[in-house]
């Protein structure tokens, strides 16, 4: 950020009066641009015993494989953005389930929310973001070409708790 | 937004190739400024059968009841936000504890996310955003003078599951 968004001014970095962290400051105008982390919203889709995934069609970690996930938009829940996601990337008709993992991504400023989903039909496909989607039996999961570590975890977990016939919230952090 | 914040140049308004929704796009440099929503991280610090509310010196809602809750930053998690905001607005040193509430508020394009916390000692105080901090009683709760339907919701669910004995998860979106 080098320019005010609201009145063009060249911005400054500084800590503001009775704040404690630098933020872009524009002089001219007096606005702070306070910059926060953003949600990443995804569903891990199940039939039966199997779950959907899809290799990524975009950068970054083109080529790897992961769940259905991406930015929150504003005007939507973040339920309804898992399901637009699933929608978006593997053309599946998904019903959002329990919150499944909130995973804090400190380096990206993220936080990702994953919810388990349940597919309603077998009708998913190829979205343009993705090259290939499947479902796939807890063996049959590409555990070393996983795009992201959450990713990873949310499957760790899901699979452990479906084992114990169990639904929990599973909290983590990444550096 | 009106400039972009990267180069200054006057931002337009419009659908991106391969997008859906409308995005502040910059003509000339090409950069989609992309709006998403923020996190209000907050907890509900408890001491016994007591819990600790704080009276709003700041707007929106001054002079309301609320809990501690702020903007989630950026190289933090959900839990180090909600506890820091329970130094700087009750001055009091919390234990964050399990996830009570994720609330979408739609028309404020933000997800408040509500721990259950215990206070580690009673040395709380009123901080800078705040004009008055007590420790309540189930019954000695103000309903009728809280500042956010997010921190109503908190409460109410929080008391639940405390008579129940349970901690649960609870989902809720207000408009």
């Amino acid at each position: 950020m080098k320019f005010c968004s609201s009145c063009g001014h060249t911005i400054e970095v500084k800590v503001p009066p009775g704040d404690h962290l630098p933020r872009h400051t524009c002089p001219a105008c007096g606005i702070i641009h306070y910059q926060n982390p953003r949600i990443i919203a995804g569903c891990l889709p199940v039939w039966e015993d199997r779950i959907l995934i899809c290799r990524r069609a975009i950068e970054p970690r083109h080529g790897f494989w992961t769940l259905p996930a991406g930015f929150m938009e504003n005007n939507e829940t973040v339920a309804q953005g898992a399901a637009r996601e699933a929608q978006e990337e593997v053309l599946a008709d998904v019903e959002i389930g329990s919150l499944l993992a909130v995973v804090n991504v400190l380096h990206t400023h993220q936080v990702h929310m994953m919810f388990r989903a349940r597919l309603r039909n077998l009708d998913f496909g190829v979205g343009p973001e993705s090259l290939e989607v499947k479902l796939v039996r807890e063996h049959e999961i590409p555990w070393h070409e996983l795009a992201f570590q959450s990713i990873h975890f949310s499957l760790q977990r899901f699979l452990e708790d479906r084992a114990a016939g169990q639904e929990l919230l599973h909290m983590h952090t990444l550096p």
